[in-house]
């Protein structure tokens, strides 16, 4: 589909916003007798700003991944950027990497890691005791002091939650995804030696040479810190390499997110993440001082999905009815395109994300319309867009964008 | 899918017409007051007929390329008749060749032509200034008779308008695709010469060298016919090669159309297409009078897309309405299935082709109906068949004909 919709592009000065709320698909509150009983997190809140641009939006529901599958945030965001996620894998080392705020580039291979405790070559505790992060931190920031490179690659630690840590390995020159086919250190289970390296292609020799030396620099520089004495690695893993927005939009696109990881993801589209900070007022307002710049704005809100993973309905409520307050003066931009949605669902009765179609609609000025209600799951049912791959919504977004010329004569 | 059906095909006596309302598909007309607010062009129809056939068939709408695509006319059809736009590619010399009623065979190789003024080996203007089409068609009858044919290559040129014309090559054997791998001679700016004709493929390297020696021709012919004094070609492509309506389906078919294009289209999949030219009743008539002779009968009507794609509404309506007042006819021979479609929304408000899935009923004895009340976009979106690439619609039109075996035990 790239190479059909790379043929038809054409530019204009349309803007397109891509408005993710995180997790915001859900399902009917369980409990009876309150305000929710029988209403999804969408359908409990009060959303009139939402509701009345529904009847002038084209409404329906996407599927990230395929029909029961549950996506992570990375296959999420694939779907919603317009890249099959069944085709373009995020490895893990690259997902935790970006996930801690590392900048991924086309020469890295990205690397989980863990420390652990190892008793006569024997890995006794896979997480260290699950130390505390602060201390971990400073012994992740000692470790690139002492490990700056090996062999002329770079190391650039990523510092995480307690044991877990993040590494990118930064080669002279730019890798395929053959450098990464190395095997994971982690035996899984304690009592067990680590795994030797091994490559899996001749290509990932390199990697798991000096992969292989770096574990046993770390091992001989904590070798007093017992019981964070040892590190395993998984998750070998290189760029995802799929051509960036511009190469397969043409669009100039700016993302806006407080959280590393959504920032990290757009980066590895080629988009432009500034270390953006700030409440979801503060996002918009950034999005408007940069309106000129920029042909598409991904806008990420986060709440949504934290409140759908702690299970807490109420709040998710809460945080969906804060966006829709906010609505007005992204529409005050009076963008071409304006597409509000989730990456996934996350549904509060379920504590976590799910593989349920998401609700999406999809604001410009040659839709239908007129068939819903409301932005809810089962408004959505009766809109005119049906349920859909998720990846279809960008070749949708350039379409109302005037941004396709004609398939064929 | 063909393999599929082909395996599965049974012959009866049943009769399918496609009737296609070229453009058919809309979008909420934007004016205030009118008795056409907030309705699409089928919703601002009185289709007493049509409405009523909705309850009683299958509906849904159909998508011809993909999501976000607008189809040209070649691709719209293709999918009508089928065939996936993707996979059977109509070349723009073949496609400019049947628009002007020329016949394309498996032997040919066509091109797209245009007079152009040479000065000194350079192009001073592409179009040769744009000079009249009646002019240009005795031009093009003069070169028709000095160029029958060069080194056993019959040349069959097509008249177009002003500086337009389109040439058929046609070998002694059937070709392949590479056989048109040759470059544009167009530079596509003016200013430049003209680009030499360079095979991509061996098998193209007697259509270059032959092709060369037809501009040789032209230009020595017309050396005193300033500002037409020379020729550029592009679009050389073959024949599609798809397997015919009778190979893919079995189907004796027949397509009335009163435009040479649709004509040329249907001819590419084995159809028969007598150079009819009439009212839409007189198509019908010429159906009757045909009705033993064919299994199958694409009638076209066309006038719904010119009036789209002019931006007039009203008459887009109209158009809408004098094809429901002729149903009763179509119905009375009493065909056992009857699809109403386009070939793609063309929605007045856009004055032009658009990405929009194209409503569709398909009325035949065994369909669940019941779910419309009427035939638009709103209401098929209620339908069984819901949202479908155009090319399930053949299969679909088998299976209610009674023409398909069941798959498996």
């Amino acid at each position: 589909m790239h190479a059909i919709i790379k043929g038809l592009l054409q530019k204009n000065g349309s803007k397109i916003v891509l408005l993710v709320l995180d997790g915001v698909g859900g399902l009917p509150y369980k409990g009876t007798g309150g305000p929710f009983t029988g209403k999804t997190e969408l359908e409990a809140a009060q959303t009139p700003n939402m509701d009345k641009l529904s009847g002038a939006s084209a409404c329906g529901l996407h599927i990230p991944v395929g029909p029961g599958i549950t996506p992570g945030s990375g296959p999420g965001h694939l779907g919603l950027f317009g890249y099959n996620p069944l085709k373009w894998e995020i490895g893990r080392g690259i997902l935790e990497a970006v996930g801690l705020g590392l900048d991924v580039k086309k020469t890295d291979v990205a690397i989980r890691c863990n420390y652990a405790t190892l008793e006569d070559n024997v890995i006794t505790d896979r997480r260290a005791g699950r130390p505390p992060t602060g201390r971990m931190r400073k012994v992740t920031e000692r470790l690139q002091r002492e490990i700056p490179e090996i062999d002329g690659v770079r190391f650039i630690f990523g510092p995480g939650m307690e044991h877990r840590f993040a590494v990118i390995m930064r080669f002279p020159e730019t890798l395929t995804p053959e450098a990464a086919m190395v095997n994971d250190s982690d035996p899984q289970m304690e009592g067990k030696s680590p795994l030797p390296l091994i490559p899996k292609h001749p290509k990932a020799e390199k990697t798991a040479a000096i992969a292989g030396k770096f574990i046993n620099k770390v091992e001989e520089l904590l070798k007093e810190e017992h019981p964070h004495n040892y590190v395993l690695v998984r998750g070998f893993s290189t760029h995802p390499r799929m051509p960036s927005f511009m190469e397969a939009y043409g669009l100039r696109a700016l993302a806006i997110a407080s959280y590393p990881m959504y920032r990290g993801l757009a980066r590895l589209m080629g988009m432009e993440a500034p270390d953006f900070e700030g409440s979801f007022g503060e996002e918009i307002e950034y999005m408007k001082d940069n309106w000129n710049s920029y042909d598409f704005f991904f806008i990420h809100f986060k709440k949504t999905d934290s409140f759908g993973e702690d299970g807490n309905f109420a709040e998710k409520v809460k945080k969906i009815e804060e966006a829709d307050r906010a609505l007005p003066s992204i529409l005050a931009l009076k963008p071409e395109v304006l597409i509000i949605t989730g990456d996934h669902s996350t549904p509060a009765v379920m504590k976590g994300h799910s593989w349920h179609p998401v609700p999406v609609m999809l604001h410009a000025s040659n839709v239908l319309g007129g068939l819903t209600e409301g932005f809810s799951e089962r408004q959505c049912l009766k809109g005119e867009l049906g349920i859909i791959p998720s990846a279809t919504l960008m070749p949708l977004a350039l379409a109302n964008a005037g941004r396709l010329k004609k398939f064929g004569s």
